[in-house]
């Protein structure tokens, strides 16, 4: 059950068409390894994005609640999300429905290895109008395995 | 109550001491006016985070669900949230605590005019840890006045 992401990756290259949404089931894992956000990218996300001055600002940050520069809540799962996700199943997503439950637990600091992966929660099946809608559930962890940040997304998907 | 966004910028620089976060209230509104993405920023935001063939493919778009390009979901809220809400809160802010009832209920195309507004929903104060934590509800509509998206964030504010 417990894949890397280069093994899923391999998998869903040689056999997309076998592995495809319409056979995957509830409880079914996707590890996406661990990720680490540098301090440069952290900045520059949060610049663009979120520009508290606690994800921006070095000085301002020691003296924050933190007490240094941590990432903007988006970020981890924004990068994973399109580095590991997004090959696998965009080419079968017909649209988002709904994001819940995206829970900021613990921060995210420079440099910090998270591991991370995604969960299928549940599945509704419509074979009728050949889709699938799918409850995603990220979980992100620190190396102390506590959960950092978690959420849930329900996409609708295409079925062959 | 219904202000519009410059209103509400010229009333924060001049009166941001009086109008801080402790003296808000629940169903309090904050208009933040109409936002249009174009379809050349659809398209560098989805390719940037959320490459889908609609959101990036005119062609292959056309031929979608949606009959055209769309914006990803998280576009319209992070472009209204760094242009009108950071500006106005930043400072106050101590760290996010979760986002929910995140919907995309309908598809946002180029050029097309939304509607954004965020009220609080609720304020749980604590003046022993001069904090409160604030409920705030996005929704963007069209100009039929249908909801096109809504989302919930709680955030941690600092109080004077």
């Amino acid at each position: 059950m417990l894949l890397n992401v280069l093994e899923v990756r391999a998998k869903t290259n040689e056999t997309m068409n076998e592995v495809s949404v319409s056979n995957f089931e509830e409880g079914r894992l996707f590890d996406f390894g661990i990720t680490l956000l540098s301090e440069e990218d952290i900045i520059a996300f949060a610049t663009a994005f979120d520009p508290l001055d606690f994800h921006i600002d070095k000085e301002k940050a020691k003296k924050s609640y933190f007490k240094g520069i941590i990432a903007s809540g988006a970020h981890m799962f924004t990068k994973v999300h399109r580095e590991k996700w997004i090959p696998l199943f965009k080419d079968t997503v017909i649209c988002g429905i709904e994001i819940n439950n995206w829970k900021f637990l613990k921060p995210i600091y420079p440099s910090q290895p998270i591991h991370g992966v995604v969960i299928i929660t549940s599945i509704k099946r419509n074979p009728e109008h050949r889709h699938v809608v799918i409850n995603w559930r990220y979980e992100f962890k620190n190396t102390e395995n506590e959960m950092v940040q978690c959420m849930e997304m329900l996409i609708m998907h295409k079925i062959d």
